[in-house]
């Protein structure tokens, strides 16, 4: 096998008396791994291409109408013809995506053309050698909505001016795929995620439910201590988020009183209107409006950013990605919260109720254009200290 | 060998068609081999240990007698002795550490007992197994400032309330050294440092010194490119930091224009009163003063904090540790900029000047006391939203 | 007559050829008058004194019956007997405090004690000489929400710590009522209050009710154009606010999108969570979560503080308060808002609805304990750079 | 007399028992008075107009010229000839400015054409019924510089984009100097100035200049109580500044710490790179890049922002414009400090110096434009929020 990692940790475990300096060497030399890792192109044969757009809006799905053409009839690898793509299962029969048409040109389409739906995201991923999108950085969340689990190199195409995530020009869409679908590969930025997790208070579910609490599985306990009724957690939704977790008050005029807790720690309770738990990709979001630094996404943290703290000294904190967090609903306080993932899925979180964050095991890999994008992006989309004229040919 | 890192990159690089999501497990196992160096306790023996403290501080120096009294005299390892010591060089005529006394108590002290220079400090840090600081946050700075190069596991004692470095109570030393040369070993932090290096102009230093510019030799320019003496640069000097690199406008009013670079790319010309770049550790130093978010130590991460921008939308950054930065004062500006180290080594930049900046070879170990003791130190010293009452057992 | 301001104004508009020294000089004089009429203590006669406290708070409760009697009792301006006392009717029937007992102590207290109402306050506030509030800041806040047009000087005690607007230690009652009424007289701060007002689009209402247009009064105008039914207001609700008004997007997901008008002038379109329009008395509330500077009572200004702005440029900012400001929701909006007057009165904003915020003629006059009292309770309550400790004899 | 306000003061304060609610009356109406006052315009005939401008910019010369024959050319008043123009004394023998040939076009010029000096606007400021400045905002602080005491009111005229204090657009001059010389008149701005008082300590004078201390004159203390040698103070330089006082720690590496005193009374000590004591019109300049907010300037306050504070709490402050503020260097601190006004006459000041900074009794008057050219003005130059597209006709 190529790269034999559990081999290298058992070989690092036994040698009991490693010195410092070698110590240091060592994990100098796995940073250096990583880094080369990182910055390796992908050169495999790109053989499914899946598109995703707002199948709502006309405009986009002609364009995808025209790209699905241009990949199925354009040949690649050796042969007379495209590869096979996918396309929105809701497209099938939409009069702007004239379907007949299409599979009309070629009778070969009628194999290569092919429909996703969010099922078939969720189960087999691995379907997908890369995922295009069209439209703005909305398309590329859901994107991130619908690979729970693995996700494909994602290319995300700009229609108007580009975004923090659409950093490709779709005019220019036949150079750039032709480009990375060729010798030169696709180099990838792999994007951190979150997966959260919601616990329920038993109490408050059996009060709710009157369900017998012989039934309740406990939940993965960062402790794992026994646990009575009042500290038993049912576990309920999972989520994966690109951008950020947003814990508020909601409409209550209450201060939000929260805990947070690192690795079963309480580190603080925290006064707030909320607190947002963002990505490096999020900190152009949300955290950005509540004061939260921009982070260069290769950086592997997690953003704490508050909303409205009631103390002066909450400035935002930037935590390493390898500590669970938790976040709880006091017993004691005088409401409840409201959590929202991506800007999505709100919903109430009683007292005791709590949230755990970890960084995930699926990051989310997007294509790269250039090296320093990153820093274009903020300065187009946020004026950052607008970037001095005279420079050229990025 | 116990872990062939060239090897396993070869392979990585061999295998050209390796997939998407190989790639990506390839990545997380290596960041797991990573998290698992950093856990990992040493267990060497401790030998020899190098006690810094301020040579003109009476308290401190006697405080230094006793531990170094202690140390060469209770016995460890198997023998009836303890291990060797070494004071700082100033301390050998001290009346307050009463070398005589000391060295008549067991004439194997002699031997043990011995003295070190910033030279030695220099030239062979891996004599010393371990090194004490006593004294203040400052101390460990110094510290830093003394290993250029490698630098041994620093263990930091603080005499009154803990600081954001000293995390050790100096009370309980005892305990705590019988506890880490014991069988639990010592946990490291490795601390991020900077090596920032300075290159003057040649055309400014022509000027100054009337040189010949023959003998200039140009600066490991960061593009390779045949450089004219317009942009010719001589390489100056170059220091470690462990806080912060600050460069600002020193007494002039002029307003400090600065072209920051990535890689040789321009980012941004920056006009501010000065900019901060800062690692982790000095997040909660100067950085924090100008508007930077806290940042766990163990995120590679480097802060650009400007000091009172110029502009609205220049809000603090981090920036991926693999990026060399470099910072210059262009040569249109109206006035030149003052940069110094840690608070130290002050000096003048004119136009043209440039400083290098990059995640450095020889990050700086620090002895944990406890797990989440970065969260206390913020709490202690900064009133970080002062954490709750009700915590115990830390 | 006293003081005949209007002669004054008279006088200077003959003037027509005023001389630009001539303006400034006048100018200088008006506001040495000003500044008079601030110092001057008010030394009528408090005849007749009204506490307001929680009247479920039982220990509240009695030390209302406490003070009421102390004041009852204590012979005052030439008497041998006390002031007249008005306490909440909702203690005519409580237990605590035990109104036969106290009636009995003397007949003519049947006379003297007397019971206010929510109406009495709106109807005629001048029977009140001086208002007395035991409890927190939120009792001083529900009592600027009692007195709606003319507010009495107003004493808050603190039976704890101090708060921002309770200035006056309950344990030291006595001394100090006896000091104001007494030949000292008492200082007063006059804090600014908004008059807020809600005005609904009449499309929306016609909508909502199928009411006749015909029988629409239209808004009081800033401008005073004709209007069609699209820009026909109805007004609604209006609110006196001693803290804050508050307009946010409440549990939409999507950015309020809301149109600030000066003078029916527009100043910006605010991409926000919501935003605050505060007092200088609210500055140390809300405003400062959101990021507010501390600004001291005594400065006539409007506070527009951002939650969460989406553009990094959009400052805090103070406006003079001669302003009319006008907060809409635009028709084009995707969605409403909520607005809030000094967290209370929550009610839903639709499309083409808007919120006129305008310096009350009737300011909040809080009785002063020193003169530099405020910047005493920040550094008491924010910590605000924590006040050296050397500092005696305020 | 037209307006006799000490008649009215002395009635205000012979009414011994002003009740409440008539002191709310007599404050409002003072009020109103001063807001008349403010929107009144000036409408005397503009006999003698000065013009600044930086002598030594060619293309401003010109205009200089331009500017000052069309003054003295067109016929105002009812005469056949313009109104007199003060130049600056330097032009006399510009060859840009062509005096000759000036003078020739009419006889009366000789006599109308005047030249002012630095001496003659301290000394006969009432000789100027107009300044026009024609450049930056750095020649408006200019003519704050060059007139100490009275302003005559100020138009300033911009040559580029409109910045802060130059609201008029030098394309447009004549039909707006016409216009305001016209009915119409003239609406100002009194901008509200510091005067700022250097004191120095006797002791380190005594010390510096082996002076005898007999001949100390002693400060206009706060307080007034006798002083001994440590505590004397000598009264040094006075400067009146538009924009803001800057206290900073210069080039030392030291913390600057620095007392703040209003009344006489210790505010606190400051922990910071410095502090900016700043006006309204100084909120869009040093103050912003520190952290403050926008201040309109009708708002009479003092602004207090501190530079890169050492407390987490320290958030920007307003103080109200009737204090003495004073800012000492501690006798007991570590290094001195430099103060600056208006971001000139940069000096040190030693351990024991202090600077007292009070609300000018000499505003400075600006031309007003039109009614909300404050908020187009941060728009403009600080893209605040940029004001939507959809505005017109301001």
């Amino acid at each position: 096998d190529a790269v034999d990692i559990e081999k290298v940790i058992d070989e690092i475990k036994g040698d009991d008396q490693l010195s410092h300096s070698r110590l240091m060497q060592t994990a100098a030399s796995v940073r250096e791994v990583s880094r080369q890792l990182q910055r390796r192109p992908l050169k495999r044969a790109v053989r499914n291409i899946m598109i995703i757009t707002k199948a709502r809006d006309n405009t986009l799905v002609s364009l995808t109408r025209e790209l699905a053409e241009w990949l199925l009839a354009t040949p690649r690898y050796g042969k007379d013809v495209g590869v096979n793509v996918w396309v929105d299962s809701k497209l099938r029969k939409s009069k702007r995506f004239e379907l007949d048409t299409l599979l009309a040109q070629d009778e070969r389409f009628e194999h290569m053309l092919r429909f996703w739906t969010p099922a078939l995201c969720l189960e087999q991923p691995e379907l997908f050698d890369l995922v295009i999108t069209l439209g703005g950085d909305g398309t590329v969340l859901f994107t991130s909505w619908l690979f729970q689990g693995i996700v494909p190199p994602v290319l995300a195409f700009s229609l108007g001016s580009l975004g923090f995530l659409t950093n490709f020009d779709f005019e220019q869409y036949k150079k750039q795929l032709t480009h990375i679908m060729g010798d030169a590969g696709m180099r990838i930025n792999m994007r951190m995620r979150f997966t959260c997790t919601v616990y329920r208070s038993a109490a408050s579910v059996a009060t709710a439910s009157g369900a017998s609490t012989a039934s309740l599985s406990t939940s993965t306990s960062l402790s794992g201590a026994p646990l009575d009724l009042q500290s038993t957690k049912i576990e309920g939704e999972t989520h994966e988020v690109l951008n950020e977790l947003v814990i508020d008050r909601g409409p209550s005029s209450y201060i939000s009183s929260l805990d947070l807790y690192a690795n079963d720690s309480l580190l603080t309770r925290i006064s707030a209107d909320g607190i947002i738990l963002s990505t490096p990709t999020g900190s152009t979001a949300y955290s950005l409006s509540a004061g939260g630094s921009l982070v260069h996404p290769d950086i592997p943290a997690i953003l704490l950013t508050p909303i409205c703290p009631h103390t002066l000294s909450f400035r935002p904190m930037l935590l390493n990605d390898d500590m669970a967090l938790k976040v709880c609903v006091p017993r004691s306080g005088r409401g409840g919260a409201f959590v929202s993932f991506d800007g999505k899925g709100r919903v109430e979180l009683g007292r005791g109720d709590e949230v755990v964050v970890r960084a995930s095991q699926y990051p989310f890999p997007t294509v790269m254009g250039q090296p320093l994008e990153w820093f274009d992006s903020i300065s187009r989309t946020l004026r950052w200290n607008t970037r001095a004229a005279e420079q050229k040919g990025w």
